[in-house]
């Protein structure tokens, strides 16, 4: 073995000896600012908060009710055959990464699509956009102070407010983000499978050629590769593995990186600190919002920063 | 250029890059403790607070007060020809890691002592111990609860409580301690040299020889070495370089450690997070208080023992 795996896996060995990133911690009740920041938010610690809101919008909020109170809005809805709307998929025995088809339609057409088990799979993923600036109308149906605690500890105000609704064919691959993540599930459930950052070598990565799902004249999905200006293939790298079916044949690797899983449920809220490997599946029409706050790049970022290079070259 | 140092170097250099490490923060108030949690305790980040504490010990502490409060009690000190209470020095070519020579007197005999110039070097460094059992005499002096804020964000009490007292010859070698310090200065100043944790690959480091200083009969030092039942030395692993005067030529990698220089006065806190390297000295009959926490072994403590196993194979 060489000494960078070694180093590795030492620093996979000490997290188990001491039980971090071994499971996932559960509330009964909304922490304190302080107790969230020392706890949970200082660890880089996820923490799942039971019945945390008991905003309007839980039990109010179902696909027809967003129908009528937006007026029946355009929406912006990520479309593919599969429901990877940010995933890999193979086409000619090529694996891409491939974004979703974006449509507008009417909430009311959404809905149509969402009851028809047949057709494409529609996803509606709205990122890096400010819910209550969007839906005003919505706001009064949620109540943002609930979550100072959070937003308190992370010290700003978010950076995006993200609305979910979607098929529960829709899946949301894996992947980390580098934000400060409150995620609360508003109607039906989410299903998290989380892997922690310090197993990053764990989690097969590799890059592919871009690609985005188009639709031909009879209606197929077929993935058109993206390019620059000059030609050139665009890349992504983007996880390997699936972890609904890992081939741990071909990246045994996996087998040490023991995933967590955890289901959200209506009023619940899970706080996902940075870089904590995710992947979603959700409950049929099920409605979520979440917040992303930017992190800080502290010292455990820069020796983060020192994993993944060191990743990058055990192999 | 081995692929270890590299990933070393991109550590040190993301930290650059981010500020991290590179000033010691300061505050000229109580910070709340949410602030201190989210600010400085969740980064591993020092900070120095400025006229911190108006306690009844500042202005009134002074040797003198502190022999007829104790009513001349008997103490614990450190006695060394150098200064150094556990450092380096040679004897016969001989490099070792000394502990002092231990001895008990009266406070007023200590007070000779640190008034005689020509004399060996004492210094009152009462480790482990609980300041407020040891001297009920003087806790109506301190106000512990104008550091609750600390309190609250490693949210236990104090390991050990420690009363410094000494010669301004008197000096700590570089170290570091598995604790969160809050380092409280009632009389005189106290001079910090503080180096990052993540600067751990600059700090060169080796294993000692272990002696203890012992005196003949004519009362000159000498060091006693120590060894085990079986007549095997004892080593220890310490700091090799003095930050006063350090030796760049056989150490080169010091060079790029930038230590940080901080002076606390009377009044002023230093929180000195867990595993930063510190070297202190002081001013003549400098009094302090300190409080050790344990700390918490979280993933940054993991990446921290990848960094030791990576230090000590790069070189
Ligand atoms: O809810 C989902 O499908 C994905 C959520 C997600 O990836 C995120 O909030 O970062
Ligand atoms: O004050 C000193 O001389 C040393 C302090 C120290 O090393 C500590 O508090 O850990």
């Amino acid at each position: 073995m060489s000494k960078i795996q070694a180093a590795i896996d030492l620093l996979i060995q000490e997290a188990e000896d001491l039980c971090i990133g071994n499971s996932i911690a559960e509330l009964d009740h909304l922490p304190s600012a302080l107790e969230f920041c020392r706890d949970y938010y200082a660890k880089n610690s996820p923490v799942v908060i039971r019945n945390a809101v008991a905003w309007p919008a839980i039990g109010k909020w179902t696909p027809e009710y967003l129908v009528e109170k937006l007026n029946d809005k355009i929406v912006d809805v990520a479309v593919t055959p599969n429901g990877y709307a940010d995933g890999l998929a193979t086409q000619k025995g090529r694996e891409y990464f491939v974004l979703p088809l974006e449509k507008r339609m009417k909430l009311s057409e959404l809905i149509v699509r969402l009851d028809d088990p047949m057709g494409a799979i529609h996803y509606v993923q709205k990122q890096n956009s400010n819910l209550s600036q969007d839906f005003p109308e919505l706001a009064s149906d949620l109540v943002m102070g609930d979550l100072d605690f959070a937003q308190q500890s992370f010290n700003k105000t978010p950076d995006a407010v993200n609305f979910w609704l979607g098929d529960e064919r829709a899946i949301t691959s894996m992947h980390k983000d580098p934000y400060e993540n409150m995620y609360c599930v508003i109607s039906g459930y989410k299903d998290f499978i989380l892997i922690p950052p310090h197993k990053l070598s764990c989690v097969p990565r590799s890059t592919y050629p871009t690609g985005v799902y188009k639709t031909s004249d009879s209606g197929q999905f077929y993935i058109d590769p993206l390019t620059d200006e000059d030609g050139v293939e665009q890349l992504t790298e983007w996880v390997s593995i699936d972890p609904l079916a890992p081939d741990l044949a071909k990246y045994p690797e996996y087998s040490r990186a023991k995933p967590l899983k955890v289901r959200v449920h209506a009023g619940d809220v899970l706080y996902l600190p940075n870089y904590w490997f995710h992947h979603v599946q959700q409950s049929h029409k099920c409605i979520a919002v979440n917040f992303w706050y930017d992190m800080e790049y502290d010292s455990r970022y820069c020796y983060y920063r020192m994993l993944e290079d060191l990743a990058s070259k055990a192999s």
